[in-house]
Order: structure tokens, then sequence, then C-alpha cells
């Protein structure tokens, strides 16, 4: 048998942890063979939902931590006080090489900081990103960067560019992915500073499949497989999809319960309805992950349930066999192999 | 009788121009009695367009243009070189006093050039931003940038959030708006270094009432009356606001079109559907003025159709009827009495 991917997973992240991150665990060791999961988290509490299940005991073993990091705390201070906390255990086990992989549906902040303090930046890399996928009309766009980098050089988004390009190729499975830099207007003389600067280093770029700048009302349509923005811009991008989404189908939902014949017919148009919306739907895609780091570090959506657990550990395995943070490296260091990788 | 508002229509602006521009400018005057409206143009292109309806001839007054910008023309010297255009003859109107208005569906790049160099800035005033309103589930909130002013200080967006605030207040009618900066959370110490530098600022201000941060999850909620950002952001927010909607849409019905059952149900629900979604759409409430002028420039929507062309002259009466310029050069010049309002 192959050897099998180990995933450190925080049983205690999340809205629902640590029922939904076991759930999630023992669903996807039950659909892959080739995974172990690390459930960490406080022992008393995961072991009394793992024992609600039935499955491989080689392929789930838990690891205790003692402490939690709260959604509210400032992360660099949690990453550094809570030695024993689920975060802490579960990134030092990717750290020391006992998993492969991290993931976690609790604090967005303390997740960053501990991927850069913990796990540590591939050689070369300057900023690591966050990159989850956003659903469009034609499939999914991975949008770089959501993380921590508000304020970004053109540097950091040629990388994010690179290694963006690299997780669509060999992770979604897109050929040749395009990738564009979110811009208000399509021209390349338009822009912010950043933008200004950014285009033409993107332009000069061989490696990737460069089609220039994308407005944010083309985004939904899927006309870029890659995009690239400063954290700030693409955490408004982000949070404006998920929460106009919610909102617009909330109203869509009032709208049809207005009158009795509505009411009639959205009884006939729910199940079809739900179906689209379906794939319109972030959490089918797994979590989001942190590129460029020595470990593959996956941010699930903090309302995660059992399903959105169980595809980030699965997302993990398609990672580590495509040799990720190889293909990174090596895209990396061709371009810029006087790097140090550790410079601020 | 009151005296006439006057307004100065870009007759040629627009996709839809000359016809929806000319059939607006008629709905206008019949609506209102007190508005009077020069259409900017090729004579005998609107002359042609204008023989189609009878209206009170003292409302209308057709002013020849020769030239037309067109939306691709790099707008500095579109404006500088292009005298006799409808958008240049338009704005010379309000800049001699001959208008107080000026309403244009044409390309928005002349118009923001156009108002700083021809109509001009109020004393005080930094930036003139361009303010449209988003629809939300509460009703409307205006966004203020989305103009030019891509690489904004925090000054700027202080004078923003004041005349957001008294655009809000005193033409769509919410007194005490909500004033809030687009964040990326809603902690103080959240932000990039703008945000970081304005906020502080905007919670000194004792004339509007800041709320402090809005993450873009909670934009389309209607959380905040007034949303205060640097333009490229609040270019994002609007045109993902409009793609996102456009594309859920369109994903909706190919979903309730994909069953028979879905397909009845579809018929029964379109009109309770059509209804509320109408209340979600920009186009009811008129065009974006842009803010801090010495005249009012009100930009349409590219794709404005007569309905659209129509309430932004109708907007204009409201501006002016509120003496919406002398409440901001009030309130720009109480908070900086030694600026001389021309420095850049």
């Amino acid at each position: 048998m192959q050897e099998r991917i180990k995933v450190a997973l925080d049983a205690m992240g999340g809205d629902y942890a640590p029922e939904a991150t076991v759930q999630g665990a023992v669903e996807a060791v039950k659909e892959k063979e080739n995974i172990k999961v690390f459930l960490v988290g406080k022992q008393d509490a995961v072991e009394a939902e793992l024992s609600k299940y039935s499955y491989n005991k080689e392929q789930i073993e838990v690891v205790p931590a003692s402490e939690m990091i709260e959604m509210a705390e400032p992360p660099v201070m949690a990453i550094r006080k809570k030695k024993d906390s689920s975060i802490v255990v579960a990134m030092n086990l990717v750290k020391n090489h006992e998993a492969d992989a991290f993931v976690s549906a609790g604090s967005t902040g303390a997740v960053l900081v501990g991927g850069q303090l913990l796990v540590g930046r591939l050689k070369g890399v300057e900023r690591p990103p966050l990159a989850p996928l956003l659903p469009t009309e034609k499939g999914v766009t991975l949008l770089v960067d959501c993380g921590a980098n508000v304020d970004a050089r053109a540097s950091h988004l040629v990388q994010f560019a690179r290694m963006g390009s690299i997780y669509m190729e060999h992770i979604v499975g897109i050929p040749n992915p395009k990738v564009a830099i979110v811009n208000i207007g399509a021209e390349e003389e338009k822009g912010n500073a950043l933008v200004k600067e950014t285009f033409p280093l993107l332009k000069e770029c061989t490696d990737i499949n460069f089609i220039g700048s994308i407005e944010a009302r083309d985004i939904p349509k899927g006309d870029a497989d890659v995009i690239v923005c400063d954290a700030f811009v693409g955490n408004v991008i982000l949070k404006l999809y998920e929460g106009l989404a919610g909102t617009l189908v909330s109203v869509i939902k009032k709208g049809m319960l207005s009158s009795l014949r509505s009411k009639i017919g959205a009884v006939l148009v729910k199940p079809a309805l739900k179906e689209t919306l379906k794939s319109f739907d972030a959490e089918e895609y797994g979590g989001a992950p942190m590129l460029g780091l020595k470990g593959l570090v996956v941010k699930s959506h903090g309302s995660s349930n059992h399903t959105e657990i169980k595809n980030s550990i699965l997302q993990c395995a398609a990672f580590n066999e495509q040799r990720m943070n190889d293909r990174i490296a090596a895209a990396i260091q061709k371009e810029a192999p006087g790097s140090d990788g550790g410079r601020e």
C-alpha cells in the first residue's frame, strides 16, 4: 500500500467543532484509504465525538491539546503564548514532519500567523498568500490573496500569480490557467499605483498565461482562472461575494412567498433551484490553501460543516500527490535564485 | 411660478443616446414643471428625436455641439481637445452659470475630468468623489468613492464621509445617516495603511454619525447609510455588485428552466420575483453625483434607459432645492478654514 498522507486537523476550530471536525475526519478516511488524520484538541471532547463512529483505527489518531485559540484573540500573541493550543500543536506536527498538512476552520489570523511562524515559508517566497476558490458561471476561480498582505508590493503579486497558476493547473486541473489582475478598467494604463507597477511585471512572466486586467464585474462570469490582488481588495471581493449571494437568495425567497400564486410556484422550482445554487456554493470546493509554505496549510470556512471539513482533508491528498510544494519552490527559485526567502 | 432648475443634459452620452436621453428629458419635464433641460448634442439627431414628442417648449432647449467624446478616449486629452463636444459644451453651461446641473451617461473618465477642470471644486474640497447609490436589503447605501481617486489619502476619505453624509440626509432623506469605512474586520486595529490612518480621524468628527468599520459581507444588508473607501476599492465593490447580481439572476433563471416541473413553477413566481428584484436595481435611483463641485454633476450608468435618465434629471431638482453645494461648502469650510480649495 502507498504511504498515507498525514493531515493534522485542528479539531477545536470552527463554529461547529468538535462535532463537525470529527465527523468530517471520519468521512474523509472512509472515502480515501491513503489518508491519516491527527485529531488535535481536547482529548475528552474529541474522543467522546469519535466514539459515535466506526472507522479504521489506523487512519485516525487523537493528539491532545489542552488550549484553544478564540476567534477574537490577537493572533501573534495567541500563537506565541498558547503553546498547547490545538492550532500550535497541530502546526508543530507539520513543522516536525510528523504531518504533511494542516487543516483548520478556526481563527484565520492565527492560521496565517502560525503558517508563517511555525510552518515557515519555502525558500524565495516573500509573502505566503491565502487563496480561496470563488464559484463562477464556468466553474471556479482562484482568488490570490485574501490573507494578511494588505499593503502588498508588486513583487508579491507576481509570486501570487505564479503560485496560483501552479495550484489551478495541478490541483484543480485547469491546463494553462488564465491569470488576470483585478483592475478598474481593461486598459493597461488604468489602476492604482500597485496595479500600474505590477501589470508590466506580469506581462514579462513567461511561465504564466497572463491575460491582463479583469474588472470586478467579470469575476463571476469566470473570465479568468487565477485573479491576483492585494489582500485588502481580495478580502472585499470574497466577503462581498458571500454577503451579496446570501442577501439575493433571501430577497428572492421573500419575493416568492409574497403571494399565493408565487408560493405554489416556489414549491415547484425549489428542488431545481437548490441544485443550481449548490454549484454556486464555495463549501463544495474545500478550504483555502495558504500557498508557499514548507507544508500545506488549509483554512476552512469558520462555519464549515462536516462536508466542508471532509473536502478540505481530501484536498490535502491531491496537494501532496502533486508534489505542489516542490513545484512552487522550483518556480520561485527559477525566477529569484539569489533570494534567501527569509528576508522581510 | 418658482424659477426653473436648469439641467444641461449630454444628449449624446450612453449606449442608447440620443433616443434614451431625449425621451428621458421629455419625461422629466412632463413630471416636473420647475425643470428646464438643455439638450446638448448634434442638432439634427437631437431634433429628429425630439420631434417625436409633444412637450412644453419652454422646458426644453437644444444646444448644438458638433463633437462627441467616445468611451475609450483618454479623458484629459478629450476634454482639452474636443471643445465642441457635448460634454464640454454642457459643462461650460454649468461653469458659466447658465445651467445649475449637468447629467451624462457618457464616458465616466471624461465626466470626472471635466467636473474638476471645467466646473471646478468648491473651496476647501481636496478631491471630488463620485458617489453611486447601492441597493441593499433595507434601501440604499451611498458608496463614496467610485471615481478617480484610486490612491486616496486619509484627509480625502474624511471629506468623502462629510459630503456623503450631507447627501444622504438632504437628498435621500435619511436623518443622521450612519457612516462606516470599508474594512476587512470590525476591530479598529484591522485594515491597510489608509484605513488605519483614516479610522481615528473619522472617530474625531463630531458632525457625522461614524459607526466604525463595515465588512464587505455586511454592505448588502444595509448596515450603513454611507460607506467610504478609496476609488479602487469602491470600483471593485460597485462592479462586483452589478456583475454578481446579474450572474446570480441568470444562474437562477437557468435553474428554473431545468425541468418541466420547475418551468411551471417559474411561470408562477415570475411576477413576484420581478417586483422584488426591481427593488435591488440601481436604475431606479438615478445617477451618481460627483460631490464637492461648484455645480451639480451627475453620472448616469452607460447603459441608462430613458427611465434612468429621467430619474437623474429629477434628482438634480432635489439637489438644487436643498442647496446642497452651500451645505457642503459650509461643512468643509468649518473644518478647514485655512484651505484654499485649489491646492493639489
